[in-house]
C-alpha cells in the first residue's frame, strides 16, 4: 500500500485477471446463488443468458481476491526495497455496483482499480479517504463489472 | 415471485437467517478474501477487529443465498395454490452497499428486503422496476449490512 500523499487521481492499478471455469462458477453458485443458469449447463443454455454464467457476487468476490493478491505482492516489493508500507482501514462502502454483461464459463476477466478522488480527513488525523472506480473487462474488451469504492488510507508518518 | 401489481411500497420479506461459522468464514476468505483477520483466529484476535470476522463479500453473498432460497419456497407455495409465478429480469445494479459492523464467527445474521419504490417502465411493456432496501441484522439487533437493489419484475399477463 502506498501512503495517501503518494496516491494520485488517475493512477490505475491492473489487478490481474481470472479465468472463470464452469467448475468455479458452479461451486460458488451452489453455495451462494443456486439459480439454474449458474449451476446447470443445460438449463443455462435454455435461459435468456444462453450459456452457463457466473453469479454477479462471484465476479465481484473474484475482484476482491485479485485486489488482495495484488496488494500482497506490492507490499512485499515495498518491504524488499526497505520502504514502509501504509495501512488501510475498513471500507465505508461501495456505490453503483453494476454487472454490465454476463461472465460466461471460459471468460477471462481482467480487473483494474483507478483512483478518482483523494480527500483529507480533518476529523481523522493521520488518515485520508481514497475513492476508486473498479472494473472487470472480458477478453473481448467488454466492461462486465463496474463499481466505486472508498477506503481509509494512512498518511506518511512524518507528515 | 409476485407480479408488479401485487408489490407494495413498505412490503418486507424476511429472507431467513444464517449462522456464520469460523469454518464458513475461512473457506470463503481462503478463496476470495485471504486477509488474515478473515482466515486466521490468532491474527484476527490481534487485529483491530479483535476476532475472526467474515469478508464483507461473504456476508452479502449469503444474503443472496437466503434470497434465492426464500423465493424458491415462495414460488413453490404459489404453484401449489395454482397461482401463476412472475418472472424477474437481471438486476441493473446495487447502490450504497455498506458493511456497518463486523460479522464475527458465531453470529446469526437475519436478512430482509423492503420494497422502497415500484415504477412502471413505459419503454418496456409488460415489466416494471422494483427497488428494495436490503439488510442484515445480527443477534444483538445491530444492522451489519445495508444496500439498495433494483430488479425488473413482470406485470400480470392480463394487464
Amino acid at each position: 500500500m502506498k501512503f495517501l500523499e503518494d496516491i494520485r487521481i488517475g493512477d490505475i492499478d491492473a489487478l490481474g485477471s481470472h479465468v472463470f471455469t464452469a467448475e468455479g462458477i458452479k461451486s460458488f453458485a451452489t453455495r451462494f446463488d443456486p439459480q439454474l443458469f449458474h449451476t446447470d449447463d443445460d438449463a443455462a443454455a435454455r435461459s435468456s443468458f444462453g450459456a452457463l454464467c457466473a453469479s454477479g457476487w462471484h465476479t465481484v468476490s473474484q475482484w476482491m481476491r485479485c485486489l488482495v493478491d495484488h496488494r500482497r505482492l506490492a507490499d512485499e516489493a515495498q518491504r524488499a526495497r526497505g520502504e514502509p508500507v501504509a495501512k488501510n482501514g475498513p471500507s465505508p462502502g461501495i456505490r453503483d455496483l453494476k454487472w454490465l454483461k454476463p461472465v460466461y464459463a471460459g471468460d477471462t476477466i481482467a480487473f483494474a482499480s483507478e483512483v478518482v478522488e483523494t480527500r483529507d480527513l480533518p476529523h481523522r488525523p493521520g488518515w485520508g479517504l481514497v475513492t476508486m472506480r473498479n472494473t472487470g473487462t472480458n477478453q473481448h474488451g467488454d466492461l462486465v463489472l463496474s463499481f466505486t469504492g472508498s477506503e481509509f488510507i494512512e498518511r506518511h508518518p512524518q507528515d
